[in-house]
């Protein structure tokens, strides 16, 4: 067959992260390569409770079309949510309901970039935003952080010397380093974006899961010109077979989005919205943030114990405050690549970190989750990780 | 603010069909305008059982990350339902499950189309497609019908003339005219695709909705190159509100749209899938097709009485064998948009034809749908209408 498709699908690389899922997904691996919420912190009972609410009530608008921008008593709570935690002041109006934060990586992309445009994103920065900003076609700048958040001398040199269509940054317990932002660095950020006029998407899809110290403000927060696109999600506090997700941002650009979102997919289901508002209507969000806080703080603690206890000194780590991952640094000429192969053969896995880059290079990092084995597990799990290490530096 | 959109949302046309549904969503309005299914017809309880169901089940795996492709059980009950009522030969490996249809144009014209590529279409075809192509940028040709289907003729002349890169066409009570393509139509029509080797997107939101006559066999079974994507959905004949369509095609194409899929929002609800998989399997689907039949014969049948009844002779309109739609030809002179405007005043209203169209000019047709309205309600909103049609034909 002689068809031609797309350039964007054509240049989606070949990735073997799905030959490693194959390999990992051996039932006594022990796999801290996958970034999924705990399924013992679904809510399934309430769900069930949720359902019947909705079912009891309007059926028929449950389970007709609805509008494309979402359903209005969930985008308030959502507004109403974001101003309590991250001290945002929205309305309804400055909310949009996504099919997960990925539909609103791309749609935000699909917004404000053409083909060959430059989007500049963190060094490293989170691998399923990158592979949807591809589908663009766009370039990118990357600008390294410092562990309070992206260095603002490299930020400003960059946008002088590019035409940056488009900022991506996670600035809590980010995907892949675990590393936040401090609210300096958030202030100076903003400072230097507002001068540029450059629009921000800020992806917070672990925010609420802060294991210590306290929530720092949005960048919306900072902005003076309406130019930060929060992106939020439901996955990581509720549950992610719900595809439920949302983009935060100023009337117009959410207005832009609305007009996207009816000729992508119509809308976010309207059935799920709705149990999703009925669930927070009838039982306490806040109490299960707190469970699942308690469940997830105590395996990164178990990690952290262990890293600490086993792993060669030589290599290094992040100390996240929240959210689902850590963060290792090796030696430069050990490969991460070459250490997973020998670690799979123990029976335990983690992503290296090179997907995690725009650039080449960068063979020498990897990324550890917690939230998805308990505590035994994981010190078993980083031993053996930490016995492989110690062979490649003895040799 | 100095923000630019991109040329993709630039190109999104202001149109004043908005402004018509404000006007037209009146609560004394009697709107034939619409395609919404009768939301009457969905079966609320039922659903409640079938999410018992999925809850009293694999809870865990229901609310969690879901493969991209869809749930493996949900795709083989749809390769096996298309297998008995459109005679495909499909399995699992050709179906991708999307959030409705609208997904699926977007995807498959991000699959085949870079920006500029020429798209042709049926003269006239879906509105949601040509916007759903849009953004893509891609060039449009039309191609007429004869009430059988795409000429042949025409279709061949464009692609000896063009570059064509993706072909869409509605062969089932198609939106907006419910016209059908017969048999021999669709075997003529793929013989000259498969020589110019052309993907073919085939759209078929209504096709279980025949009320005479025998369901006819998809274009796939005529297609001896696997050019043939098949777009499917849920929102017709179960609930609109879970937004679950599917894309059935080559493996090869799937495997793409599984790549697309990943990027654009990983998955379609997984909870969702459950849900209508359940009710799949513990209901009676092809039961409840025939309730929905009977349902939207009877006021298909009001309709068509009415309009023979009251319109004027110089009005022309089709006969649809099923699906939701009348398409109305007035003569020339006469502008439907004008038309409209009267209508309104009496508190009637229907979709003006220029919107179905990728070329100008056109505004001598509209639309009428049948599924949302009483029998009564019909029979007085087509007698208001053509009380205006008769006062404009008189002047």
């Amino acid at each position: 067959m002689a068809i031609r498709f797309s350039d964007a699908v054509n240049a989606i690389k070949h990735s073997d992260t799905g030959d490693i899922l194959k390999l990992i997904a051996q039932p006594d691996m022990i796999s801290f390569a996958g970034g999924l919420p705990a399924e013992e912190s679904f809510p399934a009972e309430e769900i069930r409770k949720a359902a019947e609410v909705v079912l009891d009530g309007d059926a028929g608008k449950a389970l007709q079309y609805g509008p494309s921008l979402g359903y209005e008593p969930l985008r308030e709570s959502i507004a109403k949510r974001m101003n309590r935690i991250v001290k945002t002041n929205f309305t309804k109006d400055n909310i949009l309901v996504t099919c997960g934060s990925q539909q609103g990586l791309d749609m935000l992309c699909r917004l404000f970039c053409n083909k060959g445009d430059t989007v500049l994103v963190e060094k490293p920065s989170y691998l399923g935003a990158i592979t949807a900003f591809n589908l663009s076609g766009v370039n990118y700048v990357e600008i390294p952080g410092d562990g309070k958040g992206m260095i603002i001398s490299e930020l400003r040199k960059a946008l002088e010397t590019h035409t940056v269509r488009l900022i991506y940054v996670v600035t809590d317990f980010q995907n892949p380093t675990g590393i936040t932002w401090s609210r300096e660095r958030r202030q100076e950020f903003m400072d230097v974006v507002d001068e540029f006029e450059v629009p921000v998407i800020e992806d917070n899809p672990y925010g609420e899961l802060r294991y210590e110290g306290e929530y720092l403000p949005s960048l919306n927060t900072f902005d003076t010109k309406g130019l930060v696109c929060s992106l939020g999600t439901f996955s990581k506090t509720f549950a992610p077979g719900f595809r439920l997700g949302w983009i935060a941002a100023n009337p117009l650009f959410i207005e832009k989005c609305d007009l996207l979102k009816q000729n992508m997919d119509l809308s976010t289901a309207p059935f799920s919205q709705r149990i999703c508002e009925a669930w927070l209507q009838n039982f306490d969000f806040d109490a299960h943030v707190q469970k699942i806080i308690k469940l997830y703080k105590s395996r990164r603690d178990a990690m952290l114990q262990a890293i600490d206890e086993f792993f060669p000194k030589e290599v290094s780590h992040t100390y996240p405050e929240g959210g689902l991952f850590i963060w290792c640094t090796l030696p430069e000429h050990l490969k991460s690549r070459d250490i997973l192969k020998q670690c799979i053969e123990r029976k335990v896995a983690f992503v290296p970190g090179e997907a995690f880059f725009t650039s080449e290079g960068n063979t020498n990092f990897f990324r550890l989750n917690y939230s998805c084995n308990d505590e035994a597990t994981i010190r078993d799990g980083i031993k053996r990780i930490a016995d492989v290490l110690k062979a490649n530096l003895n040799k």
